[in-house]
């Protein structure tokens, strides 16, 4: 017995949770869980269904492609590890984070490799026997230097890529390449603070909270579709300097979330939305 | 067209989605929302879900009855307003919140009376035109008050029976007579600090965070399936009296959300637990 | 013996405590509670003293003038009710929740009146046996108005004039006109969604967070110093209307912890930003 | 200019925080930060001040002892880096985030070493240079086990032990050599689910919320003052074993919440509970 998770898009239409568990059950695939969303506005079904059984995949999935409207799009994708590719700068905390619920097994992943374009976190990814590769910017234009990155990246054929606080600017090129795949954590509350120094602008403010956001990358850095978000109190004893600090741990957890939803296959794209079935 | 929840409990079975909404499709019915869980323990199916279309209730629910297993219970239910009787004491934060967010809309609700064992919350009822009766409990052994206080609720035939810190411990022949339809909120986190002077317990015990709980009232007072939990965090600087302050706060805030599931039929007493479909 | 607050706002200078306590300690008056902060890059010194004892203001205050440095501000205030003037439009949430909470001692107010610019919200207020005031715009320039609704406000000398989901635009002359007095409900989480329709911006922006924001109202409407903020979490299933169902539970809430901070003399005002003793 | 705490600890009296401050201003020492406490039931008075100058800790000392009432305790520590050894058993999720928050800078201490009972974690300390000791249990009786423990800790003289997830229990001996300076994370909200497994004790009950406690260990593995208190949410989909990976999460943020607290010498033992200053 095996188990898959079958993933649907499309346009909303009469009787298609029935259509579809007719065919599973037809197939004698068991229904684990099964979590279900219509955009009415939009018009739009997304359906995420556990199943267990004996799959023949080309069958199943021709029989559906016969009970689903135009324009569906539907993935039968098996339940296990996913490969990761990591991007770094400097900070260790979200880096840190993966590479530890990595190893303890607590996210089930394989960590290819880590991508920088600083060395200063070799010796924190080496400990974990894992690729670290430093891709320095210094003397190319911005556009060869993602070409290196995209080149190592590549090399890993990793599922999903992560910028755990890849503080560089990527171009529409490298983000379009990787498009649904690209996984940003941002440090603050979007949309508030956009830019640069988020927690000196947040310490200006006055904010009695601050957040993060993980995001999928799409067209521009910080505007992708939101995955997950979430905030920690702070006060006015708080500097510039311990929000930031306070912000780190926010930060890595809003990340672990999220990339947990999305390594469990819960996360579907939807414009410049997501559907998250927790 | 109307709008009707269809709510599944019973064993489980291969097929049981595909059955339920071949049955919907076939009566036309158009799904709008789905929930479904599986206790595999237990081997026990939960279904709720949401239809639009128009309804001829007794086929479509012969329909479902030949199609559904053995012991199956289903239910349709319109998705209006509700009816309740709120029973109190003298504290009046759940109450108010309670009357406030009925008078306002936010909880779709018909607050048909409110009994107490005091008088002094009668003032604060009669503000929103709705009926108070208070059944002292002077001179009267335990049940034959409770008869009294029984007649008065049977009267309105309430969909749900409140208790909005009604502070006077049930009989299991109480509790029997309106089981799962009775609606406590214990002030504490249960299972923490059951009985009396919770606040003083956990002040004693130097707890960091005050809960609250509220569940159905099945056996016994404190020990039915729990809807929902939530807590504040409190220092050292908090006496006993303040706890019970901050735990007011709680209180009132997990008993509108706990009523709100109940009220939108989202809510599955399984056992001496919940199933909760957010 | 009385219980008075010592609020102490000055230039940071040497052993500021020491003067301060000593001159309490000279008058006999007993410190129960003491909160200090230093903003060391601003160079400025918040003090709150609790003080219970036989006061004589008038030497306390002198001996304070001779050691505090210049530019200090020293107010020596009893710890008791103070006085409310409620702003309101047509939204029902957040006054429902002032009144309650006066009402039942748990927040200790006089809520002076109520006025509004609609009618729609004299019959809640009118429960409460509290003066409702309607100051319709039509035929009004915008100044002219506010010199009716001043008119009305100053009659019942509040301490606080709180905006409780006011939804029209003051202008500065107002604003300056109850400067450091008037306290505001912003229905996001600022600096982010500013403007109209901001739970239309969120859901449009999916974003996963709902917040609120309390705050003074200095020159300009939503940017005075943040006195409380906090979110709720929201999903995918929730339609722009249903996060403002949810958001206005995190605004009264919101409202409310700051009203009580401020009745309880614990937030100063810091240039834009405020410090809140908790 | 150096930089020290002085934390105090004694009977209330009149005037203490105007004596202590004089001294502190006197020596010319500058208040950076200052907290106060008292215990009005108890008549226990505590205070931490964050202190800036070139100290005389003899005379300072002395003088400070002149002023303060009988049964005063007074310590004026430097606020720099402590020395750590943890102990544990199997489990990772608390040792890895400690190891990561020394490793970053995140958390100012210095691991000496980790004691284990069992050698699964061997491989995860090595990783960061640091001394582990694998103290098997077998053919040993507990106090003998002990023993061997303890000349390990003793080797190290650590400032604090911490417990971070060491799944046996400690002997009153034990405990009572390590008294105020042995911290726990208990793996459940206590006093909800005492004992063992909780998570299987907590998914029976079906609550809707999943705790952490660290605690100092006192008399009792469990019952010693909570430090600090967390919780997350969980519903009826998950399993005892989801709720445990769930409570995992919650351990590490607790305990490291904890911890950081006790590091900055926040945390006074106050009888069986804590005060701590945020």
């Amino acid at each position: 017995m095996e188990k898959k998770i079958l993933l649907t898009d499309c346009p909303d239409d009469k009787g298609l949770i029935a259509k579809i568990t007719n065919i599973c059950y037809k197939h004698q695939l068991n229904i684990i869980r099964n979590h279900e969303f219509v955009d009415r506005q939009q018009g739009r079904f997304f359906m995420r269904t556990v199943l267990e059984g004996i799959f023949n995949d080309i069958i199943f999935l021709e029989d559906l492609d016969m009970a689903l409207p135009q324009g569906a799009e539907r993935q039968l994708v098996s339940a296990g590890r996913k490969r990761l590719v990591l991007m770094v700068t400097r900070e260790p905390h979200c880096l840190g984070d993966i590479l530890m619920k990595g190893y303890s097994g607590a996210m089930d992943v394989e960590i290819a490799a880590v991508i920088s374009n600083h060395p200063d976190l070799a010796g924190l990814v080496q400990k974990f026997d894992i690729p670290f590769h430093c891709v320095p910017t210094e003397e190319l234009a911005r556009c060869e230097h993602e070409q290196q990155v995209a080149a190592v990246v590549d090399e890993y054929r990793p599922d999903y890529l992560v910028l755990a606080k890849y503080m560089r600017i990527l171009t529409p090129a490298f983000v379009t390449r990787y498009s649904g795949r690209m996984i940003n954590i941002h440090h603050s509350f979007l949309p508030a603070f956009i830019g640069a120094r988020p927690y000196q602008q947040a310490y200006e403010r006055g904010v009695k909270i601050i957040g993060a956001t993980a995001h999928f990358v799409t067209d521009h850095l910080d505007e992708g579709p939101i995955i997950e978000q979430d905030v920690i109190h702070v006060d006015h004893a708080h500097s510039a300097a311990s929000m930031a600090e306070a912000g780190r741990d926010v930060e890595k957890l809003v990340l672990s979330r999220a990339l947990l939803m999305v390594l469990q296959e819960r996360v579907f794209i939807h414009g410049n939305k997501t559907v998250v079935f927790k």
